[in-house]
């Protein structure tokens, strides 16, 4: 071990192998799980110190655990507790490379932090339109191996569909150069969808070739009462009827979600709140390349069609950009307001979207039998058929409690439920340690198999973060 | 053999394994370069014919060539001429399992002729957007299996982009149902993105659930002159502010191309084909969801600025759905021209778009020097950096001879020029047979590692139609 640290300091330089010290920001995850221990923490500064320390790390038996900001929310990019594992931090690369204006593409290092890349991008005069709550402080490459989603998925899809090219440094150490700006490319298998979404049991994603849009004339947000789920997907359908392409959100909250901010976050103004003639409300996007005062005239012909199909209780459109950054608050706030109001389990479920009023009605019912007091925080991105399906501990009674005897039953009766509808136990978090054994139980038996043979053909040393995803 | 014949004809039904008679149509390519020997053409009416097929050619050591329309134009669905194979055809897979209008999904088999899907979506209310030149021939299975492109990929992507879920038999005859509608599914490998494109070479996909659109209120077709290359790469960046994703078509023409249609079918009225000051011309298509008058009065915005910023040497857009399906006559009609013209080499390569006039004015001289009398043909999908760069056998001369002596040549002078330019030699039909070599060549060798140890991994057999990719 003495040995493998020596080589690692010669390779990226003895202040960026990190040994002694609080390495708490690298050994524990995101939502305090679990805690590891590292043999050390290397912060190589470029593509070829990646592939060094990996043939180093490959040479000495040991093996890598990938990590960006470290922002995952399924213990994916820690450690695990030998202490015999390195955590290889990207952040060190941070550059943006090249952005090419004609072909509408941004290349960019993995290290790179997403607001930090949608900034240059808007400086440059483009939109890169991944969104998500970790912006300030989630990085490209950690976007990519897990393939992550947000909030504007409904318009532009998740982190695979924004990226054309990548460059991957192989478990062997070797660099693939598979940077490319080409929208079509047909030449063999896509290595590139193969790899997003991994969770860095492949090798490591260094740099990235990303698509940039044009950024929209003007974007409003509306915000509206829904007389129910049903009523929230039959909006969405006239919303694309409506909107087109202009669709670029579409989120559901219940109320009890908006209960708790408006009780956490007073400071907040959470529309129709005070009535109690809807379940959810919806918040709605609309990005327009032409102006605002199109975006407007384009988004109240919709609502009026929807109030008149019944399918709106009321709504608003946003005056001003405050306001409509106060809307997108009172939701991205909803974790937080679950937080201050104490212990819950999490769920990141997506099911096909005509299924998700049978789905909460029968699932809703079968919690509120099983487990007493129940409380039901469910929010998430109703565009894309993700929920996150959130159990608050019960108001009375010891909450840590609860979570002892009650957390897996609960996963459990949601699963099985989700397995039911034909969704998916985990809709844009990923696997990382967390689920690993609910990717063994619900996937397909024929599917897990090639999972397995992939890994097996490229990490046949099993040295790229071992232990997480399969 | 014998006994594997009787047992396919056990499990399809004897009138469905075909090994007499005229079978041309499954062992000739679509262009008649390569004609193949088939054991046997089997036609299994279902997914649990086909594994049971692929079971029994397994246990005989038989490799298996899957195949849909047989379109393809790099020979990859057609058998070699060792009389061994047994090619599958899917046709008789062409129902559409479901259409799910909340979801904006339908799940189709593999033998649905692509035409036929666009219809049942169109009947359903909706927009199934693949589009190409085969789509009365070719199947859902085909275009999955070689990633197809076509004319709407500038807003809708390739098929890859369009599908969201597989049901797939493996090599080893199992049946992989990864049918879903979900739009998010963070769940392991991307498996369903590793079978599209891999040309049969892995699996057989037997169903897909794809994404459905809602109907454009209004389609319109631009036709535009421009003086150059550069001007059609400035028109593209424009489109794309002024339309946002109502762009739905960029295709760029040269002179020499329109010059061929305009000769070889004169009913055809070619726009500006008289006027000899432009050397390309770039057809644009705009799809609104809004109303037809809106698309207009946003196309002419358009126009008129391009016309200002001179990009634009002059402009039509089509006032009715006639003259807009006559423009893209035109555009469709240049291969049918090539041919009359005689014989010709094609290539199907793609570029970053910010590098195809650097490309062209570079390979059209270099051509132009090598080549006694090139003429070249050059169109295809600008907005997706992929030319159809085509070469003519000149007018003097014998074209076969021009062919059998400069063909390799000509291939080799393109494809280093691509290379040089971080293109593709194949944009999107594929490697199939007939650019193994290419790939082998030009593909990074890291890369081409990883792939055949994932086709080691998932088919150790080499069952799959051996020899096509790699």
């Amino acid at each position: 071990m003495q040995a493998l640290l020596e080589r690692l300091r010669a390779i990226v330089g003895a202040p960026h192998v990190l040994t002694g010290g609080d390495l708490t920001a690298w050994e524990q995850d995101w939502r305090r799980r679990e805690r590891g221990r590292a043999l050390a923490v290397v912060r190589p500064a470029s593509t070829q110190e990646v592939a060094a320390v990996v043939r180093a790390c490959a040479a000495a038996g040991s093996s890598i655990v990938p990590q960006g900001g470290n922002t995952g929310l399924v213990v994916g990019s820690t450690p695990d507790g030998s202490g015999t594992q390195v955590v290889l931090g990207t952040t060190r690369m941070a550059a943006i490379r090249a952005i090419d204006a004609d072909n509408l593409t941004v290349t960019v290092e993995a290290g790179c932090i997403l607001q930090n890349l949608q900034d240059a991008a808007e400086k440059a005069g483009f939109l890169f339109p991944l969104s998500l709550a970790a912006e300030g402080s989630c990085t490209i490459g950690g976007n990519l191996g897990t393939n992550a989603g947000g909030t504007q998925v409904v318009r532009y899809g998740n982190a695979r569909e924004l990226c054309l090219g990548l460059e991957v440094v192989t478990p062997q150490g070797e660099v693939w150069d598979g940077l490319s700006g080409l929208r079509k490319d047909n030449t063999g298998y896509d290595l590139r969808a193969l790899f997003i979404g991994s969770e860095g049991t492949l090798g490591i994603i260094t740099a990235a070739t990303m698509k940039l849009y044009p950024l929209p004339a003007a974007q409003l947000t509306a915000w509206a009462a829904v007389p129910s789920l049903d009523a929230a997907v039959a909006l969405l359908g006239l919303a694309h009827r409506h909107l087109g392409a202009g669709l670029t959100g579409f989120e559901v909250m219940n109320r009890f979600a908006l209960g708790l901010v408006a009780r956490h976050m007073p400071q907040l103004r959470v529309p129709f709140v005070e009535r109690d003639d809807f379940p959810y409300c919806v918040l709605l996007e609309n990005s327009d390349s032409e102006s605002e005062e199109h975006a407007r005239a384009r988004f109240e012909a919709l609502l009026e069609t929807a109030l008149e199909a019944g399918c709106v209780a009321d709504a608003v459109v946003a005056e001003s950009l405050g306001q409509a950054r106060e809307l997108w608050h009172v939701r991205e706030n909803i974790p937080l307001a679950q937080a201050e109001e104490g212990l819950n389990i999490k769920h990141d479920i997506s099911l096909p979207v005509s299924r998700i009023p049978a789905f909460c009605a029968e699932t809703d019912a079968l919690l509120a039998q099983e487990i007493a007091g129940v409380r039901l925080v469910n929010f998430g991105h109703l565009g894309d058929g993700n929920l996150h399906y959130n159990v608050q501990a019960p108001e009375q009674g010891d909450p840590k409690e609860f979570l002892r005897t009650q957390e897996a039953r609960i996963n459990h009766l949601v699963y099985e439920a989700v397995a039911r509808f034909g969704g998916s136990f985990s809709a844009e978090h990923g696997v990382g340690g967390l689920k690993v054994d609910e990717l063994a139980h619900y996937k397909p038996p024929a599917a897990l198999a090639m999972m397995r043979a992939i890994k097996r053909a490229l990490d046949p040393q099993n040295t790229m973060n071992p232990g997480r995803v399969l």
